[in-house]
Formats: structure tokens, C-alpha cells, sequence
């Protein structure tokens, strides 16, 4: 199975995607394929000596090769003639963010049929919209936070009391995310995140939570499922911190849970999972409080996809790559335009 | 304001988009650019005197000139020139179903940036996944039938009384849906239905239930609503019944219902779009059963735009034509890269 790396994209985490790339490199063997999306919506091959974080910051990218989407793949336009671009065999996704992660990528993939690994439309619009998440949660029977939600032009009355988080509704890694401990410190909070959203998602601060991350993928009726990971925070992980996050390689300790939780935490990643995520690798972030889980949040593209939980990370990745979602080939026979035409009555159109 | 349909589509409501757009034709002013999208994923330039039902059935649209996606519109590609396709501002997204219903059609003309009257991504999803919107019309305090979920390789047990209506969970104009009377129709049913989806919704078939649609748009804080029909049926209405729909361009009479009813209907039709459907103009079905308003489902392109509900379709396309949602541009500065490389541990890649 060869890869190509699709990283990049008009996103607040766009160099969050940089750095994800350039970990992935040194975890998988026989990637060769960099596929970078500018800011500005142009993708282009990037040579494997290019991959450091210096070819984007200095724009160095601009003068590789540019691609264009193509049915089954990416296309090298020559001045005389065009190729497409070789050297793999299924895209990874790992555009975090928005394009990314909000079901733009998966939709372009799929319409120029073109293999991934990552999220589907449905999985990208219900993961990164949190409001969203919450919903799914419900209708899966796991629990989440409680939540209020703020638009841009409404008011701002909050009937929870404090400390606060507040979170753009639709990003993720943190960015615009702020601990709110009292009323004086709001209103700026609230500024941070509407700079980044139009609606902004308010919980209460739980004191003294554990968070849990679990990460894994399906394939067929098997399960791939890393360590749980109990991330080290300092409050809370701030964007800087998650951010060194996305560059990881090494793998890490387990986290110390007593079995029933453990088993519990599987469980309901599996429920989150399973059938919505189907084709990815994907974080699930849960709070565990006294004794009763929640559900925190999806990464449907975690950072440097995980690949410090799983002991073996290429052989889970390969294994998804096989065994990839397929869409239903659609044909049209045209036979109901046929039937409109010769039963067509007084209400109908005359084709013309 | 110029407009181009586009229609077609790799979709069950292949032919539904054809008969769609030619009964648009006739009602719009200025419109003289048709794309049409094949079931193969070509787009194809036809010109307005071939817009005649036969023209596809026929594959004459082989013919027409081929286009390509590009960024700010579609492109006709020469054999030693390029040049945009002209001859309108705005595109009409009238293909219904897969594709243009599920996301597909938001995320290529949100990426090429082309302004388009038609669902957003999010909006997308919730309404083309039936269970996505009974969960999303729970969140904004809307009731709506209860249902139960069959997948495709699940035990075909059923806690509900006949009669059912069995319906593909992602599927539009009644394809694939049945009423069924008695346990003997049941397997056949689910057949037909897991024929279109791998996941099956499944509800009580409410006897004696008023059902009532509304459909417009808001443009800024003004709304557009058509008048409120209730749609003639046979018990319940078919593909066939629905397909003749489509190609509704004569007004209808408006229903009769007490004004309580209809301002709640207009209510719940607000709450359900906003800000949601923002960029589109939709029609909502609801039951009434008893008083109670319950949403039965959301078209986010109903067929032909719904124009006969309308009296100044024109006049509200146009305004919702000139205030299309934006997107936040975002352009990265590469400050977290440089950060990373000043400040990085022993755990973060070393941009090699």
C-alpha cells in the first residue's frame, strides 16, 4: 500500500497540517507522495526533500509542480501534454480543520473518485461541527457535556455558572478556545471565539475531569484500537500545546485506568464509530466523571493520525486502506422520462 | 441577476433534475446557461434550444461541449485555448438527491468558489440523512415521527405495530420508500429499500395524518415564504406521483387551514432554517396529527425550487441570488511554524 500525504488547506490549522505531514514522513515507510493545498485552493506536488516546514513558511511550494483534481486522481498539466500524478495508491487525508475535516476534502475525493483514508461528508459534517456531535451523541445513547449555544448577533446571556469553556462551534486543536473562571472575563472570550465562528458553543468547566483519548479504525468486523492515551494537561491544553502535539512520533505509556472504565471507553469509541466513520482513523476524546463517561469530542483526523498509540501503526493503516468505503455506482436508464412522456398530463412540463 | 442550472448528477434523481430543470426554464427569466452533470461525473454546456428531455435520453448531450471545474467557475477547455463559461452570475444547484443533496455539489462550488443558490455542506447532511434531521429537529425543539433504524446485515426485528413506512435512510422522492400493511410485506420492502441504502428508517405509518408543505428563504432578516400546500395523496404519494411533480410550473390554490396552525407552521419553518439553510430555498414537509406539528422531512432543493408556491418566485430568487453566505478566507501567516522551531522538544519531529 502506497500513500500519498494530502496536507495543507484554507484552515486555521493549516500549519497544524504542515507539521502532521512532516511527522507522518518519518512514521511510514514508502510515502513519496506529498500533495500540499495552498491557502488559495492550489495543490501541488511537493518532491520528499521538500517536506520542511521552511518549503511552506518561505513559500518555496509556489514553484513545485501544481495539480489539478481529475477523474481518479491528480493531474500534472504540461504545456504539451498532461499526466497524472503516480506513486500511490490511496490519498491520507490529513488537511486538519476546515477543507479537511468539515467534508470539503472527502466530497472532492469522492466525486473524482479518488481512494482516501479519513472521514466521509457525513462523518466530516458531524464530527466538526460540535453542536452536531452533541446530537449524534444523543442518538447513539452516549452522553456529552451540556452545552448552550451563542450566535454572533445574539445576547449574551449565559444561564450556566462559572468557570466556562467557550468554543467556536466549528474548529478544532483548540484554537479560539478559552477558560472562562468569571463574568469580567467573558466578553473577551467571547470576541476570541467569534473571531473564528458566527456561533460559539458554552459548557460548564468541569473541575478535576479525567480525559481519556482512544483512537482507532474499523476494518471489516475487526478492530484496530490504540492505547488509551491520558493527556498531561496544565487546565487545559491551549493551542501551543496541542499544536507540539501534532508533531509526534514517539509512542506513549498507557494510561493506568481500572479495567471496567477501559473496557467501557472501547466500548463507546465503538459506538461513536462504527458505521459513520467507516474509511478513517479517528480520535475520540472522553471525559470520564465519577465513574460516567462523556463524550468530548471527534477528531476525525487526529494529528500525525495517532500513530504514537498503536503498536502498529502501518500494519492498521494498511489494512484500512484495503478495505475502504465504496459508493453505489448510480446509472440513470432514463426510463421515467420515457414514462413522463407519453403519461404526461395537463400539470406537467411539454420538454420543451 | 443571471442564473445557470446545473442538473444531473450520479443520482437515483437522475432524470427528477433533468424534468426539474426544463420546468424551471419556463418560469425564469434570463437564464440561458444549462450544465448538466452525467452520471459519469462530466460536465457538458447545453445549449438552451437542447433543453428537451430527449436530449439526455437520448445521450445527444455527448455532443455538447464538455467543462471542467476551476477556480471562479467552469472551464471550457480548447484544443490551444481556455476560456470561463459566461452568461451568468449565480449558479442554480437543482440536482436532486445524491450529490447535490448530500454535500457533494456545496463542497466543489464552495472550493471553486462559485457563488450558488442551493444547501450548504452542513445543511446538506442533516436534511439527505433522515435520521441526522430527526436529530437536528430534537435540537431546535421540533418534534418528529419516531422511528427505528435497520442496517443491512441486522436482525429484521421491528418493535413497532403495522402499518410501517419503510424508507432509505439518505434517499429523496419517495425512491425506495413503502407502506407496509402487514408482516408479509415487510421482507420485500426492506429489499427494495436496502436496494437504494445500506440503512433502513423505519416508522409507524400514522393513519389520517394532515400534511402540509412550506417552503422559502431568508435573505439578511427578511423572509420569503411560498403558500402553504397540502399535497394531494393516495394514501401515499409515489416515485411516480413525485416525479410528475417536479414539473410543477403552474401555481396552486392555497391550503385551507385555521391561522394557529398555519402561523406554527410558518414557525416551525423558520426555526427549522435558520441560519442552517442559509443560501437556499427550501420546502419543509410537516404532519399534523391532532394539533401537534411534526417535521416529516427537509427538501433543500425541492423540485423545480418549488417556484408554483411562489407569487414572485423571481423576485425572491433574486434577492436570496444577492446575499449569498460567505466564507471566511484564511490565510495562514506561519507563525506557529516558526514558534515550533524555536521552541521544540525532545518529543516534536525535527522538520526533516
Amino acid at each position: 500500500m502506497k500513500y500519498a500525504i494530502l496536507f495543507g488547506g484554507a484552515s486555521f490549522e493549516h500549519e497544524i497540517s504542515i507539521v502532521s505531514a512532516i511527522a507522518l514522513k518519518k512514521v511510514l515507510k514508502n510515502v513519496e507522495t506529498f500533495i500540499f493545498l495552498d491557502s488559495e485552493g492550489e495543490f501541488y506536488a511537493i518532491p520528499p526533500t521538500s517536506m520542511k516546514s521552511t518549503h511552506f513558511s518561505d513559500r518555496g511550494f509556489k514553484k513545485d509542480e501544481k495539480l489539478t483534481l481529475s477523474k481518479g486522481g491528480f493531474l500534472k498539466r504540461g504545456l504539451f501534454k498532461s499526466s497524472m500524478l503516480e506513486g500511490f495508491d490511496v490519498i491520507l487525508n490529513l488537511i486538519h480543520g476546515a477543507q479537511g475535516e468539515d467534508g470539503t476534502i472527502a466530497s472532492l475525493l469522492d466525486f473524482y473518485e479518488i481512494p482516501y483514508i479519513g472521514p466521509r461528508k457525513e462523518a466530516s459534517v458531524i464530527s466538526f461541527n460540535k453542536r452536531f456531535t452533541k446530537l449524534y451523541a444523543d442518538g447513539i445513547g452516549i452522553k456529552s457535556v451540556e452545552y448552550e449555544l451563542l450566535k454572533i448577533d445574539s445576547k449574551r446571556e449565559i444561564a450556566f455558572d462559572f468557570p466556562l469553556i467557550v468554543k467556536p462551534l466549528r474548529l478544532g486543536s483548540s484554537i479560539g478556545v478559552s477558560v472562562v473562571k468569571q463574568k469580567s472575563e467573558l466578553d473577551f472570550a467571547l470576541d476570541v471565539a467569534f473571531e473564528f465562528d458566527d456561533e460559539v458553543l458554552i459548557e460548564p468547566f468541569i473541575e478535576g475531569i479525567e480525559e481519556y483519548n482512544v483512537a482507532g479504525c474499523r476494518v471489516g468486523s475487526e478492530w484496530y484500537i490504540g492505547k488509551i492515551e491520558a493527556p498531561k494537561k496544565d487546565g487545559y491544553l491551549d493551542f501551543e500545546q496541542k499544536y507540539m502535539d501534532f508533531s509526534r512520533t514517539q509512542s506513549v505509556l498507557e494510561a493506568q485506568i481500572d479495567n471496567r472504565v477501559q473496557e467501557e471507553l472501547i466500548d463507546s469509541f465503538k459506538k461513536v464509530y462504527a458505521n459513520l466513520f467507516e474509511g478513517a482513523l479517528v480520535r475520540c476524546d472522553f471525559f470520564v466523571k465519577d465513574g460516567e463517561i462523556l463524550l468530548n469530542e471527534i477528531n476525525p483526523i487526529p494529528g500525525s493520525l495517532a500513530n504514537y498509540l498503536f503498536d502498529d501503526f502501518q500494519g492498521a493503516l494498511d489494512s484500512l486502506g484495503t478495505s475502504l468505503p465504496k459508493n453505489r455506482s448510480i446509472k440513470p436508464d432514463y426510463a421515467y422520462i420515457g414514462l413522463v412522456k407519453s403519461a404526461k398530463g395537463p400539470q406537467t412540463g411539454n420538454g420543451r
